[in-house]
């Protein structure tokens, strides 16, 4: 099949792999109909992980092309959310809902790419009725790790009804983190974001206001927008230093900040978290977990993630998507086999 | 008045300072009945945090000697409980439930002694209904601290009925931890404990496993007691990096950490607990939250922690409860002024 590789910092290319295959009976195999770039994948892309070279993409949405002998709930035709995270929803850590904690944890392998084997195909999949309407992918595709993402930063933030939320990062996962706010109930939500074509989206998903400070400056202003209060729930969705101690300081005593970013060379102020009662929470998505309320959001049209995409390019030109996500000149792009 | 000093690391002798004033129409002047030693007032005992002479000691109870023009709730011979931490309780930290955040947060600064200040009496105090029987005054003076600072570890570690709890920490906090743990309904209590009358304690407040390892093979042995899964509620009572270390380790995917130990020389593991969705919560307990509804547990007799005290002094030999709590001949001390 043809699949993107990575072979170096900046090196992606479209290149000919074998398809995947059926290794153990509770495995399956989907046909991708969309997958997309995470900003997950920037991190490798810039060097800033290191990189094995391989297939990369953990996002996508497609037709189930074969199951193994022992998967019960899926078949052949099936239009499936394909979580980045598979697990068997039957371990103790699943059954407590922390399907991110699974001992038999797996993940996407080739969302960028014509197919992809899913693990545990009954515990991690969850299909559609039927096959959905073109214009629905996009945003079912976001079920799959962003909007889920999103929706994780706000639970774990503890964003309630009437509460005041924060979000730092305007990548997709802080927007869709917007939307999960608002659909929680945030009465007020204010998005920390530089950039005018998101913030744009972030008004759209129920920001009520725009930061566009930075550092010190940003703290300031949430301070003055809340009335020295601070939030009562901040959404981490960016992962470095800076972004952390934003959250932190914008957070009021006993509020919680739910962390989704990646973690990348982070000293938590630990000091201040005691002494006024700030939480941190969070960590990868249990996508599967909110999966099927995620979906009937969706398909309900009560959200619409899909303003996150806003370049669409067929697998061919992956390379020129992830340079535009690198030169921020698209939010995030779906890529077509 | 007679009260404990502090002079320099192991320095404590009880000596003549002048007597607390009001000094604000919110303040109010209470007569000690009793106070103790704090786990905490070792650190700087021990000379592992720096000294500033002066008196030392924020745990008591008392009657009230004097207020201030402005105190409306409270009068000359109530009998009060002085959390630690003083509060408006009013402010939107206060009315928000964290009232150690509060914007007016104040100190005990003389609960060994025979007087002590309590800043914004209406907002810090508690009285009971008329004078306590001498019998109750332990269990009511464990209010002022360890008892709500074991309430706040285990709330913020999100015990729940049927919930599995570790107590990390078998001084008088982490024993009040357990007997939180035990209230709030969790049906396994694992306390780590190496010291005998302490994990007499521990059962008598309902653990229902003792751990007496340490590091890895605590590890090893709680993960042994649960399947292999682990906790769903830390509570960190103790604020080493060997303790938060043991408390990461023993908690399961999606548990959280309560930490009432103040941290000293601590690191978190933060990828871990991204990965595996551990989060850490706590920090100063917000004593006056907790007041009204420990008051009536302890009083209705459905919970007793006096046996935290394990030894009574007078304020004279205040010196030698420091060197009994120091050489752990002792797990708290109550002075009697």
């Amino acid at each position: 099949m043809r699949a993107t590789w990575i072979e170096a910092p900046g090196q992606i290319s479209v290149t000919e792999v074998p398809d995947p295959t059926i290794e153990k009976p509770t495995d399956a195999i989907v046909r991708v109909v969309a997958g997309c770039i995470c900003g997950s994948d920037l991190w490798p892309y810039r060097g800033e992980n290191d990189v094995t070279p391989g297939t990369i993409g953990h996002e996508c949405v497609g037709v189930i092309e074969e199951v193994g002998s022992e998967v019960r709930d899926f078949t052949t035709g099936d239009f499936v959310i394909v979580p980045f995270d598979h697990c068997d929803n039957t371990c103790a850590h699943c059954r407590a809902g922390m399907q991110s904690g699974c001992v038999n944890l797996g993940f996407t392998a080739s969302g960028q790419a014509e197919f992809s084997k899913v693990n545990f195909a009954d515990g991690s999949l969850v299909k559609t009725e039927g096959m959905p309407d073109g214009a629905m992918i996009p945003a079912l595709l976001t079920l799959s790790d962003v909007m889920a993402t999103g929706w994780h930063a706000a639970v774990t933030a503890g964003v309630t009804k009437g509460s005041t939320a924060v979000v730092v990062g305007d990548g997709a996962v802080g927007l869709c983190g917007v939307l999960a706010a608002r659909t929680l109930g945030a009465e007020r939500i204010i998005a920390l974001s530089r950039h005018e074509p998101r913030q744009a989206v972030a008004r759209q998903f129920g920001a009520t206001d725009i930061v566009a400070e930075r550092g010190k400056e940003a703290t300031a202003a949430v301070m003055e927008l809340t009335g020295g209060v601070g939030a009562d729930a901040v959404l981490e969705c960016v992962g470095t230093n800076d972004s952390f101690r934003t959250a932190f300081r914008v957070a009021r005593p006993g509020a919680t900040v739910g962390m989704v970013g990646v973690p990348h060379g982070v000293e938590l102020p630990l000091q201040s978290m005691f002494g006024r009662n700030v939480a941190l929470a969070g960590g990868m998505a249990p996508v599967r977990k909110y999966l099927p309320e995620l979906l009937d959001l969706v398909t309900s049209g009560e959200i619409d993630p899909s303003p996150v995409f806003d370049a669409t390019l067929p697998l061919a030109d992956v390379a020129e998507g992830y340079r535009r996500m690198d030169q921020r000149e698209a939010i995030k792009v779906l890529i077509q086999p």
